[in-house]
Parts: C-alpha cells; sequence; structure tokens
C-alpha cells in the first residue's frame, strides 16, 4: 500500500517505527505491506516510489531536523506522487484549518483514500468532507482524532452498533484535565499550567487547550459520526478553564466532586468546566481522557485511556490503514 | 430470521420486547426480522412457523407461569423445528453445562447459528465448541457472556484490532462488587450479603457469585477469545472472597486502596481478591463491572458498564443477531 505522509513530527516518526517493527506481523496477519512513498516536513520532501526506509527518514529527521532530499513537499507532491492513501499529520488550526485541509482535499480529488490525525479539517468541514469523499469514492477516517490510541469512535458507531446513543459526555483534553487535576491537589492555576508546560503536555497555542478549542474540535468530530449530525465549531458552546478558581475546585470538593472541562451532547454541544461526583467513572485524573456513552439498552458506558502520545496515536492510524485495506479488499 | 429461544426469564422476556418495541427500526435499518418460531422453559413450549407475538409470550408467561402451549420443549423442539438461530438463554451450570451444553450441540449440529448467553457450556468447552461451530459451519456468538450489555468482548477483539492486548485484569462479577464495596462502607460480610440477597443480586446458588466462579467462566471465555489461548475451567487458579475480612479491607484503605475480586489473565489465569489502587479507572463501585486491557502500543483503557440486567444483556443478544444477520449477507 502506497503511502504519502503529511508532517513527520512525533506522530509521523512513531507511525515509522511502527511500520519497521512490525513489518513481519503485518504482513502476515493482514496482507498488508506500507511502503511510504512520499513524506514531508516543513522544510521539504523525501520520495521514493519503491518505498523509503522508515528508520533511515527517522534518522535523517534526528540528524538534520528535516526528512527533505529535495523532493517536491506539500500540495506539489500530493499532486505529482502516485499513491493509495494519504495520511495527514500536520499540526491542527482552527482558523483555517491549513494546510491540513487543502492536503487531504487534493488527495481525495486525486482519487486517495485518507486518514487524517489532524483535527482541524474535521472540526470546521465534517459534513462536507464527509462529501467530497463519497463523491470521489474514497475512505476518509480519523481514528486518531478523539482519545489517541484509545479507539472511543470505533467504539460508539461498531460496538455499539444497533444500539441508540441517546447522549454522551467527556474529558476529551488531558492537558486541561492535568492542570485541573493539580488544582484539586492544591496548585494555583498559574503554578499548574507551569508545570503543564515543562512536562511538554501544553499545544504550542495554549489557547487550543486552556480555551477548550481542542476539546470542541473533538466533540465536532464525535456528534458528525456518532450521532449523525452535520455541525462544525461554530455550533459549539465553549467555555475553557481560565476562570476556574481554587474557590471553584473546593467548593466542589465538599460536595465530593471534582471540577473537569466536560464536553457533551445532550441535545446541547457543550463544552465547559463542570462539577462531576468523585465516584463517577468519568472522573479521571492526571492526562486521562474519559467518555460516557448512555444507549437506549445497554446503560452508561464508559470508556478511558490515554488520549494522546506519539505510539498511541500511530496505533490508531494503523488500524485505520487495516480498515482501508479491508474495505477495499472486499 | 427465524429463531428459537431457549429459557424464557428475564433476558428471553426482555428480548421479546426488545423485538417488538423494535421491529420497524431493525427492519428500516438493518432489514432484521426476527420471527420466534419456538420457545420454551422449564414447564414447556410454544412454537409457530409463521412466527410467534412476542408480547402475547411476555403476558402468557406472566399469567401462567410458562409459556407452554403444548409444543415440544427441549432437545425435542430444536430437533423438530426448522430455524436459523437457536439462542440459549438458560442458567448457566458449572457442573456438566446441562441443559445449555446439548442445546447448542444439537442446534449446531442441525446447522443453526448459536448465540448463547449461557456460560457454562463455554466455561467447560470453549475451544471444542469453537471447533464444533467451525466444523459445521456456523456461526457461534457470546457478546452477553461478558458484560452484560458492555460490548467488552467486541471491544477487545475488534476495536483494538492491530494491537496486540498483552495483559487485562477485571472486575467482572457485579455482586461481589457490590458486596465488597458495601463492606468498604462499614457493613459486615454477612450484612452485605443478606442486602444483596435483598436486592436480587445474588445468584440462586451463592457459591457461582461468592466462591469466584462466574468470574472464572468470563475469564475462560475472554482468555480464548482475546487471547487465543485453549482453556477452560480447571485452568483457572479460583479464590472466591467469603474470607475477606473487614480487616483486609481498612488495611486496603489506609494504602488508599479497596479490595476487590479480580480476574486476570498475565501469563497466569487468576480470579481473586486483590487490592487496587482508589485512582485506579479500574476500581469502581457498587454493581458495576470494569476491565482494562493493556496492549503494545495504545497503553492500558478500561471499559466500565454495567455487567447484568435483562435489557442490557437481551440488548447484545440483538448485536449478535444483527453480526449474524450480515455474515451470512455477505
Amino acid at each position: 500500500m502506497r503511502i504519502i505522509l503529511c508532517g513527520f513530527g512525533i506522530v509521523g516518526q512513531s507511525l515509522a517505527r511502527l511500520f519497521e517493527s512490525r513489518a513481519d506481523d503485518l504482513y502476515a496477519k493482514y496482507a498488508l505491506k506500507p511502503r511510504i512513498v512520499g513524506v514531508f516536513d516543513s522544510r521539504g520532501g523525501a520520495a521514493d516510489q519503491s518505498g523509503l526506509d522508515p528508520g533511515k527518514l527517522v534518522s535523517a529527521k534526528k540528524k538534520s531536523g528535516s526528512v527533505s532530499d529535495g523532493a517536491p513537499s506539500g500540495v506539489d507532491m500530493i499532486q505529482n506522487i502516485e499513491a493509495d492513501v494519504l495520511i495527514e499529520t500536520t499540526a491542527s488550526n482552527y482558523n483555517d484549518a491549513e494546510p491540513g485541509m487543502t492536503h487531504i482535499t487534493t488527495a481525495m480529488k486525486r482519487g486517495m483514500h485518507v486518514i487524517s490525525v489532524n483535527k482541524g479539517p474535521l472540526a470546521l468541514a465534517f459534513p462536507s468532507l464527509m462529501e467530497l469523499a463519497t463523491y470521489n469514492r474514497v475512505l476518509l477516517k480519523f481514528s486518531g482524532t478523539v482519545g489517541g490510541g484509545t479507539p472511543i469512535l470505533d467504539y460508539a458507531k461498531n460496538s455499539l452498533r444497533g444500539e441508540r446513543i441517546t447522549s454522551f459526555s467527556g474529558i476529551l483534553n488531558g492537558t486541561t484535565n492535568y492542570i485541573l487535576s493539580n488544582m484539586a491537589s492544591g496548585l494555583s492555576f498559574e503554578e499548574a499550567l507551569d508545570d503543564a508546560k515543562q512536562k511538554g503536555y501544553v499545544e504550542a497555542d495554549e489557547s487550543l487547550d486552556l480555551d477548550g478549542l481542542d476539546a470542541a474540535a473533538k466533540l465536532v468530530i464525535l456528534a458528525n459520526w456518532i450521532m449523525g449530525m452535520k455541525v462544525t465549531m461554530p455550533d459549539i458552546e465553549c467555555t475553557g478553564i481560565r476562570r476556574v478558581t481554587a474557590k471553584d475546585i473546593d467548593a466542589a470538593a465538599k460536595k465530593r466532586c471534582a471540577v473537569k472541562l466536560v464536553a457533551s451532547c445532550d441535545g446541547r454541544l457543550q463544552v465547559g468546566p463542570r462539577e462531576i461526583a468523585d465516584d463517577d467513572p468519568l472522573c479521571v485524573n492526571g492526562t486521562l481522557n474519559a467518555i460516557s456513552f448512555t444507549s437506549e439498552h445497554s446503560g452508561t458506558q464508559t470508556i478511558i485511556g490515554k488520549g494522546a502520545g506519539g505510539m498511541e496515536t500511530a496505533s490508531s492510524i494503523l488500524r485505520d490503514l487495516l480498515e482501508i485495506r479491508q474495505e477495499i479488499a472486499g
């Protein structure tokens, strides 16, 4: 399977490592032979129709800061290289979703299937991207956009098939959960934020975490995919955690509750700080993510896992690849 | 789809209600038209090749205590009625797994697909039942045996496909979890057991819950289905909760832990009381079930939900039916 990989940050490099370490197993078990025919980062591209060596790409990136070997990059690469699947891993941007949006639409128009872990294009244009995929008869997959390596979207869509999910709510941003958990242990907002920054948990643009944009983007994806809604970012009522005070957290603790940034779909689509009972399975601490689905006949079910991480997200891309492999073979 | 329903207790009646309330939706969305052509309980059977009225069956059971209209029941019915799927809901028995075992094997030999929520036959003979299904080219499904309406088996098998699950551990018996949770709130074992009995949470044979047999049966099913092992009940090292004392629970609490009956697969297959940290997502209270899967690349993921209940288990049967529908159509 010929792959163009957009972006070669932590996720892209983890994916390259996964392709290398699991090559035999993927071929033996799933007849999947992933071949990276093109890859680019912000400084340039590398291409080889017979397949680039994943290990050498990681070494080159480590050594020189880029995979570039002078090949065209960005849209130029996507327009000129033959591939079956485009994997989009550049940074999420909720203003115009670029450059991811152009990467994805260009690839689909050329008949490539797309796997995106970039949330921007889906958050701003989920309904029209799905239409474009249908029109071009390609598959658009995005398992890694919600829950990182925890297959939340697949669980709700497939494991609960035949059920009617009536509502859901989740802690979908690990960074704010880490900050709020530390505030509950006595740190001020500023101290907790500094600690999270030092640990590398905060996005370069901290607003994506603190103002709830990352959680809102995930809510858009869930609402479209799980509930069949046709919504985008402006449909979310979104409040971040900047105004949460030690006093709010103490008041919650007295009621055996914790303040969490909750994304919910229950008639309304909302992201905001809310009190959750300590003994609610949803009430997880640290950088964990959690989501509770309530369905008509099976009650409320909660899934908890790490919501981020390079290797975790790469493993979700691999699941999407296997699904594409299976669907185009069938 | 013609169905023989073995047993008409809480699960069977919930399933009949589900067929009735969702008839239009199941047909429109999944082209599924379930038709109960035969049903029996301990007092006799009812049969009609054109399909029995689910609502009338529930009324008859309520009124007279049985669905019997004089039709043959048990193996006699299975041998004499044409059907596509047999649904086995009689009580689990870990001595010889009867009568469920004979129902299932008879149906498979006649070419019927089987859905079992009865754990006995699977716990005692999982590997050979799967072989019998393969030999007879029928499907054997059992989603409701672990987690009730919470699709634990499907999650591990499908949502995590492409991943290597390396170990798992779970709280798989809601009754003992309820008892242990109440002991943590100060009740003695006897008081907590009495309370659970009054609430109807304890099996007629209390040993199934208290001595860990129910949890062990679920562990057998998980080990076979998820880990590809070929094991049965005697392979489980099993200890129940009868010897857990208030002292044990206090000692755990001092370490910010709770004592839970944990079923685990980590090289060894074990069921027994163990201390779990309060802030571990696995540490759920009341009658909830929880299971944590650890996989090679996606970290540890926990699913929490109600592990029992008539309607919940009926919804898992419906999921199995939809899967059979899909697989035989494809």
